[in-house]
């Protein structure tokens, strides 16, 4: 290995978190109300999701109590979650967005209290998904954190996907994605809402940039297959240093065989 | 792959679980009192440990507002951290042990509040410790939870060792155990205390067992690299649905190349 340069990227990396450090979400020592509004809070693991663990464990009322903004899916993978604004919104793969009931369930999701800390501008000119995710991973101040990821704006195309309602025996998500339907939105005004996770919590999240849409009309939304990023975007980060994860303690997920690194097969579903 | 034998596995699995669902651990949707008892608390990541961030983050004093059992080590990497009964201490690499002051650092500890929901006895002949850990896992109600672990008892044999506080520029995890100190206790009486994890935790945590020692005399301690467990000993577990991680916000997590896998690192220098 070449110590001098992760050294070199050390040295760079920390240059650029002590410019942001003045942000409000790198206070240490956070007081304990403020520690729960940082806090990404997690049902379940994707590697969990990748096995075919769809059995909602958590119901939205419940998740509702953790944040106010993020991602999931809901019980049988029946289409994809967005919380904004603390409002649940259910998009489906016949392509229609309902509010979700609080009765609901979901057997993965990740919601937190969205405080912006950093905005960042996009460069001058649009971006598609994977170029957005390498220019703007590389302007975090940290590789090594969590954050939630917000952009509102009108884009000039936004693909989407959902998956429909799986029966049981569930399929691996693999297979299960497979029966996916794709819609892709022209000159849409909306919300971009996520997160940005580090790679050493690969086995739990997807890794990178996990990002959904929700179309201001809310009616209009998915998971983010590719998206154009117009010029000048503002994207807010909100940094999220604490990690809490519920385990379920019943059903498929106790007896799932978890052992292996499905990382790979799960960037191959979620892009 | 060979899913028969992993449906097969499952349903094992799922046999032996439903004959313990009824253990207070298992319980679902726990009052926020019980879900803040059930959380294992953890300061960083052992990915960061591996790779030389030993610079203390986080008091004990604030480390014990978060449980009053389990397991780390000191900044600088200075000596075994055991946390039993809310007690502190810390087992240096000279041989002593010493309660630990609240104005002390750690750069990497789990903790949680231990309440007994599973109580195992160990086979009629005596175990080292990779017996233990293979006979003892396999009996676990599901692989994919996290269990605290507490064993009181008499041991034939403990083998220790604690690690010298390490000065700047630190060197990485596998090269300061090198000037790690053994030592090895004979009938002596104490305490294991520490965690099973799930192998999905591995970026994070110590694969499956992760084991300290304080004997009651509070003279001795360590990071157990061996023992001998008695016949018939009662291994007590408590079940920890919630997984709580604090993720440095300054220091040198924040630009540490942590994308590296450095499991297997851990398990050869933590055993």
């Amino acid at each position: 290995m070449n110590y001098k340069f992760f050294l070199g990227i050390g040295v760079a990396v920390a240059i650029v978190f002590a410019g942001v450090a003045v942000y409000n979400g790198f206070e240490k020592h956070a007081p304990a109300n403020s520690a729960e509004r940082d806090t990404l809070y997690q049902v379940s693991t994707t590697g969990a999701l990748m096995q075919g663990v769809y059995d909602g464990d958590v119901t939205v009322g419940d998740l509702k109590k953790h944040g106010d903004f993020g991602i999931g899916t809901f019980n049988r993978l029946d289409g994809e979650m967005i919380v904004l604004d603390g409002q649940v919104w259910q998009a489906k793969s016949d392509g229609t967005v309902s509010p979700a009931m609080d009765n609901q369930t979901t057997p993965f999701a990740t919601v937190t209290y969205f405080d912006t800390d950093i905005r960042q501008t996009t460069s001058d000119r649009a971006m598609n998904y994977s170029e957005f995710s390498t220019v703007m991973a590389a302007q975090l101040p940290s590789q090594n954190m969590i954050y939630a990821v917000e952009i509102h704006g009108t884009f000039p195309s936004v693909t989407v996907r959902a998956i429909p309602a799986q029966e049981q025996p569930y399929p691996n998500l693999t297979v299960a994605s497979k029966e996916q339907r794709v819609y892709t939105f022209t000159n849409i005004t909306g919300t971009v809402v996520g997160f940005y996770t580090p790679t050493f919590l690969k086995d739990l999240d997807t890794q990178g940039y996990h990002l959904h849409f929700l179309a201001d009309d809310h009616q209009r939304g998915g998971h983010i297959l590719d998206m154009t990023v117009p010029a000048d975007s503002t994207v807010q980060y909100d940094v999220t240093p604490y990690f809490t994860m519920a385990l379920p303690t019943s059903g498929a997920f106790v007896g799932t065989n978890l052992t292996a690194d499905m990382s790979a097969a799960l960037a191959a579903v979620e892009q």
